[in-house]
């Protein structure tokens, strides 16, 4: 593909920061909890890592804020770590088709979540890791903090305890799984490690450095070692190239193209494999609820690079 | 119709009581909690009362057994004369077309079940009731007491136990619920008295004599004085034809043809308005969770007497 | 219930008439097909006949409208007596809970509508009749004439050819039906009596002649023979009170309490067994589909009488 | 990722050739037309083309066989080419989560189909292709034989017939789209040119050919010019990963991980964007409707070259 030179992502990346400026003001940030209504909708921070060990950022990429949905992605790992593939007789691996809160497919399907970055799939996913660990919050918490080499990452306690004020619909996801046996521990457990692990703050820079290893085959070149086998690392990036961004997998895969989980704080983060993992932060969202913003930096950045999955 | 003469009901529940023993045997008895699956399937009762006054009786018709859903028409009955019409505005009066315990309508329609009578509108009256009365599990049973005239009715309470161990599906409707305000309580006090309305123990003879009044424009001839109004009687009764029969509905109307409730405890209660309320009990269920023995004998009552609503 | 004395029906319906007027100018007058929009909305007629032979007029009894849905009850009638029982393993007896037209139920069903009063039910109650006859759209319209006891009723040749045209969706519940074995006519045939049956025109005279019988056991005062057997009267009597009023079945219940059959150009025909068959007309609609005045005038008959199923 | 040297693609296809025959015997042929049914399970080809114009071929790959669903792609290339984005008014680009056949989402969704690969969409791809040609049928096999450079392709009038035998169930979600004014062209004429393009004959390799534009940006390196725009390109390669087969797109994401479009013939094209199309062809389906062994062989084949998508 012509890739002989090295690319000067930090030029793209100061570029694209100024591209952008024209969607700020756009799109609306999530107001569902307060704590989250209250961040300025102008931030914006990018962080890119190449395999290679390169770290380019501009703007707010060091500023923590509330990760959301992306920590699915960490407990799908986690869960994969613990119980293998024990998952997938619980938690299916299709798009959904429905809006992520969905109780109408999981009744039609006897209990069974389509995938696990659905609220109902994270559930499970969540569930599976209580039943293996002690401690699973701070289990997870380490887990994050390794994977990012950021020890002073932790949970933002006012948006947790604002998330459980507000799960009432996750808590119905929840009866509705134990209605099915498909979820074992205590419902308030899951559901306050839940809300936690969507109150996890971190930055562009931890972001990208956790989930550098999908871009590199499971491989960690942070931490040298293998943070999920390369069969993992496949099955992780087609969930979230087909399951990843809410309802909007099938026009973030045409305009950007990259395997990708979105939070509804704002924040994406993106790999392409082989090359680099990239993690972008703006608070107002689309209609689907991905960073309005966000989708469109991503979009440039494979544009100008001239490389998506596609 | 050429009903001069008093009809001869104590011979006509004899006859159908020996008409009946042909089907013992068939059905099911719910098992879903142990405290119901214990209870002997050829138990059988009946208990006839004219809106004049006369009580005819066969088989096990002074024996207790649990209520169940029947329960569902004393709690929209209390949250009638508690509450008025605001009722209707948070739960629907029609068919629901779905069984009684789904999700999917609940989702589709806003979290406004579609009837009193499926488990999320019972939860809703169950809820407007809570919020009217300090000990409204107390007030219930002594309403239910008074209506029927026996003071020695109550909660089973070890059915109250188990049913409560398995309200996780209940639990599921009750969150959704709250997920679209329309549960004000908080959730465990709505379904502990969800599952103690259920696990009411009641006879044959008492729920003929509690609801009497149906027959009869909504003033019980026992008590001498009006339960509800008229208008509202005649709710409850189109309430009862068109919804109180779970998912078989169309098809007790063609058989039996009068308004009433069943119970997964095999009980069913039914009136024919101006002349009298029937309570019939087998435990054995059929396919729509109804009584299967209970609806024959309905059907041959309103066969024999050649007198239903039709 | 104290009917000793001949019930003035004639002064009552004058009463009606003048009550009802206040209603005028709200609803709105069914407009998918010009010939019904044309319909002048303050048109009003009522036709009740006693099984004792007493007819009373109110307004534009005598005028004929486009009787539309009204026709799925012959259809039925039709199909029952030609077919027998046979119907009952293509169409259910239940209500659908969901709009008239919806594909949803049938797809989840296999192909087996919900009640003969859905329209993918009265496609298959018309397919059912196409079977059995060699020239189906007469023999209806000659079914028809017979009983009402009317030789001039005939079918509105421009509002047959105005619905063929708007029939898409019907079209597309034919071949559902037909995908599942379900229908076995030509759907174009199957179409085509379908859209001319609802574009009989009949007044309320007709229409109340036409369906006495339902309030006398299947037994037709006016021939003096039995058009159904009493079993089917009774079943046909419950499938209108629980299916027979679009998506308000538990709301017309209440607020009239009688077997009643409606349709888009504005007319109710209904049933109180042992007494009288009613006609109504007017064509402006309620938000159901139902006409607006016609349920506010069976509403005041039976509350002025004191007498309904309830 | 290391391919300095040229892969040796033949002994590769031959090793996989080996490899799948254990899963000979494996799944069933379609059945619902019986030209499908009489094709031997046994039949397996592959042809491989990369960008730079090498061949490969194994086993049957150069026999023709019914290309089914495949031809949906070749629909929306058509539809982009003739109409541009008008398509994407009347068409999602979203995975269903329901089966390729279903109305549900259709009847909910307001007539606009999720994607152009399920049916109601390829309806709809088929209706805008018939807006703007005079002679669809012929234009399309032209263009297709223009794109696999073989003029010698053409319908399989048997299976054409047989397809439009067994329609039913278009034919409703064609009166449906059409319901919704989704559907210009009369519903026959949109049906037959469906069932012809779903009856097109083509081999291996006439599908590799046609297809490899698809790996190289839009360009077609056979006939040297551009079939679509690079957007286009990626926004089909987007399409097939997240929608291209059928209800286990997410599976075949992680197995394969290259964006393909399977059919019930047994044929399934995929492309490794910048390097290769491949097409397999065997006969006998999983329970998705994908072919067993083609899966089984696209699975070797990425993992044997480690290279995917991911």
């Amino acid at each position: 593909m012509g890739y002989a030179h090295p690319m000067d992502y930090q030029s793209l990346l100061e570029e694209i920061r100024q591209a952008v400026r024209a969607d700020f003001g756009r799109g609306a940030v999530a107001s569902y909890i307060p704590a989250l209504a209250r961040v300025p909708a102008d931030k914006f921070g990018v962080c890119l890592l190449t395999v290679q060990g390169e770290e380019y950022r501009v703007g707010d990429a060091a500023e923590p804020f509330s990760i959301q949905s992306i920590s699915k992605a960490f407990m799908l790992m986690l869960a994969l770590r613990l119980g293998g593939d024990e998952l997938w007789s619980r938690v299916g691996r299709e798009p959904s088709g429905t809006p992520f809160n969905s109780l109408v497919q999981l009744e039609y399907e006897g209990g069974i979540p389509r995938n696990p970055f659905i609220n109902a799939g994270a559930l499970v996913t969540t569930d599976l890791v209580l039943s293996h660990l002690p401690d699973a919050r701070k289990a997870l918490r380490d887990y994050v903090r390794v994977l990012a080499q950021n020890f002073d990452i932790d949970f933002d306690r006012r948006v947790a305890r604002s998330e459980r004020r507000t799960a009432d619909r996750n808590a119905a996801l929840a009866w509705l799984l134990r209605s099915h046996g498909n979820l074992k521990a205590p419902v308030a457990r899951v559901l306050d490690l839940y809300c936690h692990q969507c109150a996890l703050a971190m930055s562009c820079v931890d972001l990208a450095r956790a989930f550098l290893f999908l871009a590199n085959r499971g491989m960690s070149p942070l931490l040298g070692e293998a943070i999920v086998t390369p069969a993992q690392n496949k099955r992780i990036n087609a969930l979230l190239l087909t399951c990843g961004m809410y309802d909007a997998v099938g026009n973030f895969a045409y305009r950007v193209g990259l395997p990708a989980k979105s939070g509804v704080g704002g924040g994406i983060v993106a790999v392409l494999p082989g090359r680099y993992c990239v993690a972008v932060w703006s608070p107002a969202l689309d209609r689907s609820g991905n960073s309005l913003v966000g989708v469109s930096a991503l979009q440039l950045l494979t544009q100008m690079t001239r490389h998506s999955m596609f």
